[in-house]
């Protein structure tokens, strides 16, 4: 338990950090006069008054943090952190007289901070603008989170396979200590990230959006997060050219961040077309959406225009683990959206905010599978496994295949208990599939034209764990809960 | 392309001695009267004619086998075998007027001979004896088949993992050649599958069947195909005294043949007991029929005494693989029957005839997962993965994990594939997992209380290629069809 007090000093200055981004909303609802000032208020200054007292408790306990101590930070922030933020979305429900219990409050907490964006609540238009850009920027915050978790922290402690870009990062930073690269490191992806969001808001913007909801839907593109502040969600706009802009950026956001930083470090853009992963990632989307398209139009569902508009948004929307909508696919044959669901499970990027069992390690499962045929062929010929120039080491390899052992087993069971609860099979499934990919829209009765309104408390917990399990790469989360981690 | 020859060489035998099997159903035929006797007669005389042809064309090239060879021959087996066996099945349906598309007597013969046990024929009540006699016989056959496979030809080949228990096997065993080995394996295999079906015969018949009904069943209860003579399934005998006798031997039977047989040569039943892997096959059956029970207790679908009958038999024969049922548990909260799907993909023991991914991989994965959730909690801890008392090497967990990788891979497509064809998404995934665990049947329309006979021609072919993957643990067949095999 002597691990706890130096990760939760820790916390605690990012707990303040998070109350006090509640000036955002709190700005928003002086500006727009909607009366809900208050609740954004107290919330800003209870949280910055708990984090201030926690870290002046723990002001003794500054010291060098161990990778165990990172593991148990990732645990503390994506699972604490939405507990402070229920508190003004249940205010300002209770200002708007607006029915939402506290597990739904968490459950839309934890599915803004993992960027999942799906949503228990509904009849968004009619939302105060205030709270739907708290919603958004929510996201736009985890996702600066989850690009330090999945570009340094994860591969550091070589959680799910992540060794093997850890190559790539430390290309730049030349410092050993935990603390230092992970600052130096952050203040590299961020810089990307501001400069992707920046674009994002003057493209949204130039593009014919108003500035509220060209910064409320950039937040959400940027993120990979995907909420809107509408209940027809991109659909909305009904833009070719804003949709256009949307996939142009959910395609670069879909892609390793660590890339663009080395490539910016060292003014070499080319070294960004020469990722594997990179490429893989980007064909898998484009060739996802085209085969959706023609067969949208084979199936006769739109004329060859309009499958192409509708068949790609929604394809890369889904496969980029976004889950923007501009239209109900639901209602297209079911061939359609179970493989854009399929897409979701392994297209994003390792170093993105995507979810998932993400690209990088689907193509070291591919050169492994095609190892071992090899090996039965040709029992007598050394047989590594490549990605690109790089040889993969089995330490790597166990800790992929590991990953999706997880990964299967938690989708498995927790869909188990959805049916258990009484939902029909390919709701359950596809809940918990979204939930555990980060993704967001399911089947059934989770679809993009609904919300997850429609579950039961204990079915809500469900898919919070899964998005939980999904954003902490399954193994960080399971590797606290083991008794053994605790006995030094 | 010159591996073929001596490849074809030993098929060619086995055809004989397969065409010469039909034997059974000829006599039964004459017995009984039917006049489906020239149907038979006229098979085997063409199977023996063809066996005895080919063989006499390559009765030169007599040599000593290689593993590739082992590989080839297996898959020429399984997917050649069939293709001979529709002949007698056409001609009967012919001189009964039952119309039958080569497909669909392919997906019958293949269903046979993998133990798969679904079927595209129905009104079975009024077809006649020696149909069924041969349909079940064919199961049977198979068994013998699959026991060489799964205990000596896999393991010695390293497909999948097999590996692991190939010291058990080589114990008594001293011979290193390929064909000596197999031969001595399969004499104490045999032996052993001889003396269970005596006995499972004389219990089916002392339990109150009749002689041939008793035979058939215990064709299908040994080799754990799960073919009945009835539309009711073993449901049609409504004892649950014959019920308890079939639990038993699928029980029995859903462990590791080659324990049975060491343990026979050694004198020394404890053996048995002290497997892991048989442990956890039967232990798992128990507590998945008990599960299902106390649901159904739970949910008022019976009393206790009914839970406990139809949930124990359906539970048990599905979790083996069997794929018997008592009754039509799709009317069940569907609960029970997705779990008792889930435990059929995983249960049987990997020297059984049952199908799926097979205990011994499960524990091994376990493990596995277990030993990289240990390495993020204590990195410098050295840490095996093992099974009982034995180490297991990373080799074979590499070829476990490809194996799942590729059964993972196959259900994904395959399915995609049915739901491209119309079906829904319920039936597609349950009909192909059916397939690929050689269990038989599914859920939606291809449930116990179904039969395969509402897909169309290439949903069928989808299945058939699901059923002998499937049966020859996918690596087996995908790596006969690199090209890269047939370069030398
Ligand atoms: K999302
Ligand atoms: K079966």
């Amino acid at each position: 338990m002597r691990d706890l007090p130096p990760v939760l000093r820790v916390f605690s200055g990012l707990l303040v950090l998070f109350a006090l981004s509640l000036a955002a909303p709190l700005l928003t609802a002086v500006v727009t006069g909607d009366g809900l000032w208050p609740s954004y208020l107290t919330s800003l200054l209870v949280g910055v008054a708990m984090g201030a007292a926690l870290f002046w408790r723990l002001r003794a306990h500054r010291q060098e943090l161990q990778p165990r101590h990172g593991l148990l930070l990732v645990c503390a922030v994506w699972v604490l952190l939405p507990l402070y933020a229920c508190l003004p979305i249940l205010l300002v429900a209770a200002q708007l007289d607006y029915p939402l219990s506290f597990l739904g409050a968490y459950f839309e907490a934890v599915s803004g901070l993992t960027t999942t964006g799906a949503t228990v609540l509904s009849g968004l238009d009619h939302m105060p603008a205030s709270l739907n850009l708290w919603r958004t920027f929510m996201q736009w915050l985890g996702g600066m989170g989850i690009l330090i978790l999945a570009v340094a922290i994860l591969p550091m402690l070589g959680v799910g396979g992540g060794q093997a870009f850890r190559a790539e990062v430390a290309g730049p930073i030349k410092d050993t200590k935990l603390t230092p690269r992970i600052t130096q490191t952050a203040k590299g992806l961020w810089a990307v990230y501001l400069s992707m969001s920046v674009a994002c808001f003057l493209a949204f913007w130039a593009g014919g959006m108003g500035a509220l909801d060209a910064l409320m839907h950039m937040f959400a593109t940027v993120s990979l997060g995907g909420l809107s502040a509408y209940d027809a969600s991109f659909g909305q706009f009904d833009s070719p050219l804003l949709e256009t802009i949307a996939m142009v950026f959910m395609l670069v956001a879909s892609c390793n961040f660590a890339l663009y930083f080395v490539a910016m470090r060292k003014h070499d853009l080319r070294r960004i077309w020469a990722d594997v992963e990179m490429r893989a990632t980007l064909t898998t989307m484009l060739l996802g959406g085209l085969l959706v398209s023609v067969y949208l139009w084979i199936m006769d569902v739109y004329d060859l225009p309009h499958a192409l508009r509708f068949g790609m948004f929604n394809t890369i929307s889904i496969a980029s683990t976004t889950g923007f909508a501009t239209t109900d696919y639901l209602a297209w044959p079911v061939f359609a959206p179970l493989l854009m669901l399929l897409l979701s499970c392994m297209t994003a990027s390792a170093g993105s905010t995507g979810g998932g069992i993400k690209m990088l390690r689907l193509l070291i499962l591919l050169q492994q599978a095609r190892r071992e045929l090899v090996r039965l062929a040709h029992p007598r010929v050394i047989n590594p496994v490549r990605l690109g120039q790089t040889v993969i080491d089995n330490h790597v390899i166990f800790s992929v295949l590991a990953f999706v052992l997880f990964y299967v087993a938690a989708l498995v069971l927790l869909s188990l208990l959805l049916v258990l609860s009484g939902l029909d099979l390919v709701t359950a499934f596809s809940a918990v599939l979204a939930s555990l990919n980060c993704m967001g829209p399911g089947l059934g009765v989770v679809g993009p034209a609904s919300s997850y309104a429609v579950l039961n408390d204990f079915q809500l917990t469900v898919c919070t764990v899964a998005m939980l399990l999904g954003r902490l790469e399954i193994l960080s989360m399971m590797v606290v809960l083991m008794p053994s981690f605790w006995r030094r």
